[in-house]
């Protein structure tokens, strides 16, 4: 059956809201067999929402927006759907009694404006939430089913997994599909493909997708059949013909992340870390740190951004910053050393580099950084360009940084 | 004259990738008067792609498209513009030269897929691409303008900016619009909509939408007119009206952040920041240090995750950590204080909290963040309650010692 997402709101068109709504409720869909197959943007705008609702039910059987649904006057979603399903607005009691009940939780008193949240068009089935005062909207005509959800992302997330994904379960002819992301790091899109070529003459049940990212290259493979079996086996065959060609860039799978490998890898060995920032200031750490429970394996951090700190918290002598600067191998090496040591930790890495826009220089030009790696064997660095703009140049650098560790920790080059 | 975006791929639309291109190309459209009317995405899809570029081209002026450019096999935009405009594709000698010496530069040999690229669409406009290999490709038929562009969002952003903008400009007919974005925080949205309430009955030629954040809640409002002056004139008006009403809670306009205000502040004052976290890990340091320049403001920052280090880097006396715990007033301000001594700076911040998912209490539960700021003066604290997961909790106490630094240093409460 074909999905069709509409986000909703002038800030999603014009450039001022990044859409992560359709994102999380493509990916709830994906978990019982549902795939999306269009999704559309349209403003507050009365006229064009009709019509682009309108649209989507014609081509589509499911039909959800998001946004639009809040209490003040640019919220116009209930206006469309009111106008396109020709229903009245009903004035729900129970309705306005949970949204009083929630003002009064936080102890603030509720706007009358609330008010109007109160009102559900005739016949619609209402989706609680619980985080919020919007709740959501089901109506369903004949074969097609339509859902307005909240735009608030909390709010939105939490309605879809507990009432929106239970009402679909059954309600819906389910294609079975079997997703398998394999997570590769250190080499670039096309020199992958090269790679993998010789296997990718695919029949039209499944799919290949190479997915770049600061992180790395994604490869997500999804198969789809009338069965679990028929979706799952080609899915899992090709995954393992990729790991025969491209394994040693592959570091994990689906939702596994660099700092989640590297935090059950540490976990396994019973080792621990610390971290030494000056161009990325914290942004490792913060990485490494948004694994739960990671305080078992993570000590401490240091963002040392002047070179008396660098002197001070990690004991990078003066002479080393002197002699060849406080962007260097020298003094990337001495940083992991200093915060093993200080930190008492098996781990210490370290990141120092150019993040830009000023700063650079000929030998040393925007974007060069020095990442080094302390264990009790060896301190290893490496000297890499990022080649982006201030933000990019931390972000890599945090990515390299979390491999280069990684490798560390296996013993591999 | 009405815009379309199309996002292309089955990343966009199978909840694996957020789209942050569009938002790009909107925003900078929108800096030469192009308002931004219907965004679609669809998949890796040749049919589906057709027929939302046939329709994108009835019910709009100008068409855009990312992604599909690429080398690989799934990248298939080329081949449904081929369709809809019925065209033939034509090798072009001077783009696969580009390319080749972009690998050159590099020092990596092209992969011989690549030479796919130099295939353009009989009688398209290509836009050189500065940073990758896929060049865009423009097509003008009759009153239509058409463009796809590449889905890497570096490489996309350069081109949209050096190359597409400045094709438009002119060729197109202009509606000025003003757009003024105030930024507010520490006020929900519906009590933000209350106040200001008595100003918005608005004319059709301007818009006001409430985006709420993490950071806060944003005021945007739009305006046209077919001058510059009739854009300008009522959406500076209105500002002027917002700021009468609501003007202790807005900390910045239009791409304003509270830790570029907080910069300036420092700078202006000649003033010193130094940052202590727990539970942030590194976050708030991190955001501090987005900014290009902070290194004159921002002296250093510690992670002190473990009991162990807030004792060490920080001096907290293990009699507050045990007679209070880790995360408490007491520890919090002991934080900013050392923090602030350690690093001989004019203000230190510190947050300590449970981010969750475990670690919560009775009397502490998952969300609970102390945040404490030391100065000169005074050492301040406030307890509060983030009440999300752990990646909210996190973010939500950077944004809120943020705003506490900012308060502190503007000796307002």
């Amino acid at each position: 059956m074909d999905v069709e997402l509409i986000t909703i709101g002038d800030e999603i068109i014009s450039g001022h809201t990044v859409d992560t709504n359709s994102v999380y409720i493509a990916a709830k869909l994906g978990e019982i067999g549902l795939w999306v197959t269009y999704k559309t943007s349209v403003g507050d705008d009365l006229r064009r929402m009709e019509e682009v609702i309108l649209q989507a039910l014609k081509r589509a059987d499911l039909v959800i927006t998001t946004g639009g649904l809040g209490p003040t006057d640019d919220d116009i979603t209930k206006r469309a759907i009111v106008k396109v399903f020709k229903r009245n607005l009903v004035f729900h009691e129970d309705v306005l009694e949970d949204i009083k009940k929630r003002y009064e939780a936080r102890a603030i008193k509720m706007p009358s404006i609330n008010q109007n949240q109160a009102l559900l068009p005739q016949g619609a089935v209402y989706l609680p939430n619980k985080t919020g005062s919007a709740v959501g909207v089901v109506i369903v005509e004949g074969t097609k089913i339509f859902a307005a959800l909240p735009g608030v992302p909390r709010e939105m997330e939490t309605m879809v997994a507990e009432e929106l994904v239970p009402f679909l379960t059954g309600r819906v002819r389910q294609e079975h599909i079997r997703v398998i992301k394999l997570r590769t790091t250190g080499i670039i899109e096309s020199a992958l493909a090269e790679k993998i070529m010789p296997i990718t003459k695919l029949p039209e049940s499944i799919r290949l997708a190479y997915l770049p990212s600061y992180g790395g290259v994604d490869l997500r493979i999804v198969s789809f059949g009338p069965t679990k079996e028929m979706a799952t086996a080609p899915a899992e065959n090709m995954a393992k013909q990729i790991r025969e060609l491209v394994g040693s860039y592959i570091y994990g799978e689906d939702n596994d992340t660099l700092e989640g490998v590297i935090g059950r890898l540490l976990k396994e060995k019973k080792e621990t870390l610390a971290t030494a920032e000056s161009c990325t200031a914290g942004l490792l750490a913060g990485q490494i740190t948004a694994v739960p429970g990671s305080s078992e394996y993570f000590e401490r951090g240091v963002v040392t951004y002047s070179d008396r700190s660098k002197m001070e918290l990690l004991g990078v002598s003066e002479n080393i910053i002197r002699a060849y600067g406080a962007v260097s191998t020298q003094t990337a090496e001495a940083m992991a050393t200093g915060i093993r040591e200080k930190a008492g930790v098996d781990y210490g890495v370290a990141i120092t580099g150019i993040a830009g826009p000023d700063g650079g220089t000929e030998e040393k030009p925007v974007g060069t950084v020095f990442i080094a790696v302390a264990s009790a064997k060896t301190v290893k660095s490496k000297k890499f360009t990022m080649g982006g703009d201030r933000e990019i140049n931390r972000r890599r650098s945090v990515y390299t940084a979390l491999e280069f560790l990684r490798r560390t920790i296996l013993g591999i080059d």
